[in-house]
């Protein structure tokens, strides 16, 4: 994909030929170069960003990690800053904001032109994972009475440093929302075709204050470009772009993935998160389990007479609690992933526990079936024993079903993220189940 | 968000004011009116369907469960097909081809005009999981020696159907890609620009054959609108646009989290799922740790004299068991999804498990600390026991990050898929480990 010539930019920085370097990113990706400037030693940076034709400058240096980008504002001017932070998308700019040192962030704003300054700001106040703080505030706003050839020549204007020109937003006075049109619909219409004529006025919108995953959620629902975002007076104060969506999903899926593996959801990618942070991330969740885990083996303890008795029985618990804890794990994962895709409602709750069930029970008598024909084999004068151990298997794996389907959608009823209610937290809980029924059932079955 | 108002709808239904509902809806969001028709009673589906304003209703279509569309077809005259498919894009015409039962598909392509039908089945025939299987054929497509008003007066007269206007391609007679232009190019230059001046020829592009993670990437890299997709000729054959690719994310990651849990990836939503094809994608997995996790029992026999001189050794086995495989579980989800969003590289190997090794010694430390605390609480004269548990639970939490972490980067290594090693085959793994180290500790410490 794409045709980037890492090795003839390598050739020409270490030659020095800078003209010719300068010419050749001109025409690149600004990704691309962004991951160039990545690679270099520290002052090689600075002096190939220096080069980026100015029109490119910006772009690239929003691509580039927060410490790159620090150590390039502390290497500049301050004209040269002001300069980069005026050609930043607000959102950009805010997100490496909340990344740099206070002292950086003090110079930067410093240097930013008070419009944009104040912007800023309001921007850095939205709650974080709120739609106020993925949007950005570069969009085209047209007027209900202008005609179509008139947006044009507005948009000729003033679109070069939009970060979509393609969705316009039709405001009043008031600065409140009253329209959407897109380039699309202008270029359908003729010239003299007045915008509130052929603007959508079923417009679907965000609030600042609402959550980015209902942000995520309408953009997956209605396939969209770009959501306006307006604050609690109805007034469109940014837009969010798709982009930035596409982002928010992947981190929403890591910080699932994380959840359901008991750690804190981490900031920073793996490779950039300290020893100590990914050890603090881990160890709450791992001391609670711990602990909990110790009453699985008060059980153990209660039943320590049957294991005298039948010493053969303490061969089995492995596999029960194993397979009580996978079988677990696959429910509560279907009806995590299932509810944060919204395949799921919590109004299926019986739904799918009655699927479980069934589920579960298919599951359990292959399961047993299976483990049935091992131990005739391995033990055949066990009788009593092998179908202790069978029976065990089916009534856990169901019970670990139910249980694994139920508890996510509990949580979600309470509020809670059903993410927590994963394998971990579930294995511990039918863990001590299984052995529960395992000890009862060998009791009853062997009369100890 | 949104205006959708589904009480009048329903109102105007019920009433049968067909009039006032096609006005209604002709003002509506198509994702919202499918809504609205998915969840009538059959035969109300198709009264509303055919009310739909006819630029509607093909867009309306699509976004419709494959049983609707399904249901739909079957109560259509063929000319009234034959214009759906006609309206359909591509991509989305293919997708429920490869849903509907193969009379159904015969049907519809006997009613497809001879173009579209031929169009259809090339497509239809792209491997699974390639760009050509989620690209699609409706694109604006340029000539190089047009002028900017060319380009324009081109889109005008045929950009109504397009799947998007706003990224145009440039190509030549024998159809070989050379440019890409945005309608925002084209509106920022004057009118008698020539295309090929303003074009970008650092190209972007996928190959048909492709893996459909790699299309993913691209446009998570390049913050991307749409990706045109060539031939092995260099021929641009399609386009896959960012909805697509959104909805390509959301299955890749649902894919990872049904692996990581031990279950064969599903095609369908849990609820359209069954319960014997959910039967079916779990019992493998299960069966086979099942029977790997016997011989962690096997290993409890050969120990089972240490249990009977010590029998207290036994309460603290579940606790070990699960502490080693929440950890474990922790740095394999880590990784594994590390390596799906491209954080980290199969060469990080060595920075991954030294990164681990340290982690797991600090979240071991912790544990075994709180752990050893409480058992001088519980067990004051137990000292030995106490420390055999300790030490085992140090030893385990490391070895356990430490298979954790390297397991799916060898998978990675193999061409397999990562998210194999994931918490239940891991959990399978170090529960024996686990279980080794505490009985040799035992029965060394304790001298049985």
């Amino acid at each position: 994909m794409g045709n980037f010539d890492w090795e003839l930019l390598t050739e020409l920085l270490e030659n020095r030929q800078f003209r010719k370097l300068r010419e050749t990113m001109a025409d690149m990706n600004e990704v691309d170069i962004a991951e160039f400037i990545e690679e270099q030693e520290l002052e090689k940076k600075v002096l190939v960003y220096r080069m980026l034709p100015k029109e490119l400058a910006a772009d690239v240096f929003s691509f580039l990690e927060v410490e790159d980008q620090e150590h390039i504002i502390n290497s500049i001017t301050d004209y040269e800053l002001g300069k980069i932070i005026e050609d930043l998308y607000v959102d950009d700019a805010v997100d490496m904001l909340e990344e740099l040192p206070a002292i950086v962030v003090k110079r930067v704003l410093k240097n930013a032109a008070p419009d944009t300054r104040a912007l800023i700001n309001q921007f850095l106040q939205y709650p974080e994972n709120s739609a106020g703080s993925i949007m950005t505030a570069e969009y085209i706003g047209l007027k209900r009475n202008m005609t179509v050839e008139q947006a044009f020549a507005y948009i000729r204007e003033n679109g070069v440093d939009k970060e979509t020109i393609y969705t316009c937003f039709v405001t009043d006075s008031k600065r409140q929302l009253q329209g959407v049109v897109t380039v699309k619909d202008l270029l359908m219409n003729p010239y003299h075709t007045i915008i509130k004529d052929i603007m959508d006025e079923n417009i679907i919108y965000a609030v600042t204050t609402e959550d980015q995953e209902e942000v995520v959620e309408a953009f997956n629902k209605y396939d969209l470009l770009c959501l306006p975002v307006v604050d609690h007076e109805d007034r469109l104060v940014g837009i969010v772009t798709v982009d930035d969506v596409v982002e928010v999903m992947e981190q929403e899926a890591t910080e699932d993935f994380e959840k359901m593996a008991a750690m804190l959801p981490s900031e920073k990618p793996y490779l950039k998160t300290s020893v100590l942070e990914l050890a603090k991330n881990r160890i709450p969740w791992l001391l609670l389990l711990m602990f909990t885990s110790l009453l699985t083996g008060a059980i153990l303890v209660t039943y320590e007479n049957a294991l005298q008795v039948v010493p053969l029985l303490i061969s089995f618990i492995p596999m029960l609690m194993d397979t009580s804890g996978n079988c677990g794990n696959q429910s509560s994962t279907m009806v995590i992933r299932g509810m944060a895709v919204g395949d799921i409602e919590l109004r299926d709750v019986v739904k799918v526990a009655w699927k479980e069930l069934r589920v579960g029970f298919l599951c359990g008598l292959v399961l047993a079936a299976a483990n049935f024909a091992r131990l005739l084999l391995q033990y055949p004068d066990q009788i009593l024993v092998n179908l202790v151990v069978v029976l065990s298997l089916v009534l856990t794996v169901i019970l670990a079903k139910t249980i694994g389907c139920t508890l996510p959608m509990l949580a979600k009823r309470m509020n809670l993220d059903p993410a927590i209610m994963a394998a971990p937290l579930i294995t511990t809980i039918v863990d001590a189940c299984s052995l529960m029924i395992y000890f009862r059932l060998a009791c009853a079955l062997l009369k100890i």
